[in-house]
């Protein structure tokens, strides 16, 4: 069975009785409907599905699957489809279906004494953000397409974002699950627990896994104690040397109390001021680089700026941080964040821009952008590495601009695959990862086959196999 | 195959096979010399083997299992030997091989600014703990065995101790793995990465999965900055509901603070007071129960104190705290842990003791304890609980002695089954775990069985068949 082909004779019957399963509530044929579900938001990929399923409980997409399996229909799960690797995203000429979590979208239970909240795998993210904050809680994971990704689909990317130095990623987050099989049997892992060594750790096997060995319907999440205290920084500082130095420093100072921790090469902010309205720089002078703090406590007392105050200064003092504004409010603070969020727009004005989305360890975050920015800006004559992203956590996104003459945008995007091998080939020499949050969906598949040990891929084989012997799940995601 | 017999005719000569392959150095066969490898350290088991081999190396020890895969031949991983649960113990009537990691024992690198150090797997957890010391960093991972117990094994079980509800389980302060799988092939995971997403996340699959899946010979673990306060006190309470409550006024005034928080019962208390030498109790009165309070932070100010000071003052005017005291210095704060810590050594004077290593919701844990209590001593006249543990993790070293009078140490430890099963279906009803942080071993493989749901089984069978498929790894062990 290939993808594209409409896996069996009967393939119209088992659409229509898919539609009775879920009802007209559940259903989605026409092309113009269906239009949100196959296109991915950045216009790489256009899919095509036979139908969009929403099912309105787990019991109902267990059906679906169970249906699906038998018939050996593909399904492309999906989540709130924001997806930067294509990975919720149908084939050209898919003919499975689309099932859409959306319609899970209740939230179950919170408990504010275990620390807990549980959701269905449709919610919205900063819906979960917000439940959180009313129980005065605080939910931590953050990102940029909060308001319309999913949980469940944070949770089969294991998303990253923003909080991670602090709280982790997703995959930390995560105590209990709720799973749909291939073959439609629902397992039932909702556990609120800290602790839990009982067997092997089954959870940890969706998380992360893309939607390709069962879907999620439920999750147990972690809460943590709302912060009475944020102070947010931006500091002018000579290189990302100085900013891995400066990172430390505030470690030493606070011990887990540096909550988010972005880097801005010069050319990457400068896109900010250009393109977005309403962002302007707070300094006089241009600096080679930017780094944004933000620092959370429970005290309120004032103490954590002083902390922050007492870091800068002796930053300044050798030379690791230039110029530095610390907001004075809440206001403030939300508009030197909105800086680093403009960035990806921002870029959206410069032509074309290949991305990469990268981990290195943190004692090689300096270097690696050192290099990288040198060797690609060597290789193509104009190109601008316009790069930022979570220092804390070795991960940046090192983008680049194709040159202001003598390219078209396609041309340019052309190179991408050439400029994936230089910037992954130093990625790998440091010991780093080639997919730090975005995941690996279809647009990485080949990069992956290619620095991964094939034994790796054989072991996530071999448990693909096991769980989804028809391969109707996601098929041609991740390998 | 059965585990308890030689699996081909040629197992002579696939010994000397494995002698000649790890030299002398790495062979133990005398039984003298085998006893400590054979003989569970609380005396419940003593295994029997053909031999205990000690490769040298990560490769000696790939050649070692790729020997074995081809022979059959079974092997128990061993670490430090110190599973509660009869893990790393052969069967009474074994004729494989264990196999001890504790050569690999050389602590590889060690990266202050990424915060990771490298080590083999035999590494004994207090030799990590000092060399993340020696570079200013924190190893948090903090256990009653840690003298003894190795790196290997603390990953293969996921290990908890007294630092999870600051730092997380062992699975969260990995970072990478080596595994030496069943055929002897050598998977390098040892990367040192906070954000990684290409594909599945292998080494979770071997976190926790007690060496039945692939040996571990080394890892990559995550470090903290190290502390630079640290107050410890000792509360009295009147009841397990208070200490919940103390938690979380604490964790609203510290955020991630508290470094530890242990509840002792006055029943437990009381054992290390009578049996323990120089461990003396700090109140002129006797209290219902007690609360052990460890915060650390960055600030070395004094601070920590005061914030401890006025939670401590607050929960007293509410009735929450009936008495506390705070160490003055770090001598007396030692003094206040070798409290808690005593009390495990101090139950081996009181007979026999049925024990249960159990974790519900934190929400719940106040309830458990009441419950379980109650049932147990209605249960059985003279019966004494003493319950003790990690109320932050809700997890409750739920353990009984056996009467004064009327009963054997062996006819009360008969009674074991029977209350297994009352602690457990309370722990069930309340949605927790039937092990918390010891993991299953072969003394909880009958509860595992009778408590998940069979398909939670399959699905760990189904994993372990791909792995493992001629089942030489730990062999009944898990399910």
């Amino acid at each position: 069975m290939t993808i594209t082909e409409l896996p069996n004779p009967s393939g119209a019957a088992v659409l229509s009785r898919l539609h009775r399963l879920v009802g007209n509530a559940g259903w989605v044929d026409d092309p113009a409907s269906m239009a949100p579900y196959l296109n991915e938001e950045r216009g790489n990929h256009v899919g095509m599905a036979s139908a969009v399923v929403k099912p309105g409980s787990a019991r109902e997409l267990a059906d679906v699957l169970a249906l699906c399996n038998e018939a050996q229909l593909p399904i492309v799960p999906q989540g709130g489809n924001t997806s930067l690797v294509g990975a919720s995203i149908p084939y050209e000429e898919f003919a499975g279906i689309v099932l859409s979590t959306s319609r899970l979208n209740r939230i179950r239970t919170i408990d504010p004494v275990n620390n807990t909240i549980t959701v269905d795998a449709g919610v919205i993210l900063q819906t979960v953000q917000q439940a959180a904050s009313d129980a005065d809680r605080l939910f931590p994971l953050s990102l940029g397409a909060q308001g319309t990704c999913q949980i469940g689909g944070n949770i089969s990317t294991n998303a990253g974002g923003v909080g991670v130095l602090r709280y982790g990623n997703m995959r930390e987050l995560v105590l209990g699950l709720e799973v749909v099989l291939a073959d439609g049997r629902i397992w039932d892992g909702l556990r609120g627990l800290r602790k839990d060594n009982t067997g092997y750790d089954l959870k940890q096997w969706f998380i992360g896994a893309e939607g390709t060995l069962g879907i999620i319907t439920g999750a147990v999440l972690k809460l943590f104690p709302k912060p009475r205290e944020t102070v947010t920084a931006l500091a002018a500082i000579p290189d990302p040397y100085a900013s891995v130095r400066l990172l430390s420093r505030l470690q030493d100072e606070t011990g887990g109390g540096v909550s988010g921790y972005e880097i801005m090469t010069r050319p990457a902010i400068q896109m900010a001021y250009e393109h977005i309205d309403g962002i302007r720089d707070p300094f006089d002078t241009v600096y080679p680089c930017y780094q944004l703090v933000e620092l959370t406590g429970q005290r309120a007392d004032g103490s954590l700026r002083v902390s922050l105050e007492d870091v800068l200064g002796a930053a300044m003092a050798e030379g690791d941080v230039l110029n530095a504004v610390i907001a004075e409010s809440e206001t403030q603070g939300r508009s030197l964040w909105q800086i680093r969020e403009s960035i990806s727009e921002a870029q959206k004005f410069e032509g074309g821009s290949i991305k990469h989305d990268v981990a290195v360890p943190i004692s090689k975050v300096a270097e690696f952008m050192e290099v990288a920015t040198r060797i690609c800006e060597q290789e193509l004559k104009g190109l601008q590495v316009t790069a930022f992203g979570h220092v804390g956590d070795g991960n940046i996104h090192f983008n680049m601009n194709q040159p202001t003459t003598g390219w078209t945008k396609p041309a340019f995007m052309k190179q991408g695959p050439r400029f994936n091998r230089i910037v992954h080939d130093i990625v790998t020499d440091m010991g780093g990862s080639i997919s730090a949050e975005h995941g690996i969906g279809r647009i990485k598949k080949t990069e992956l086959a290619y620095y991964h040990d094939p034994l790796e891929i054989e072991m996530m084989r071999a448990l693909k196999a096991q769980l989804d012997p028809n391969g109707i799940m996601n098929p041609g995601k991740i390998f």
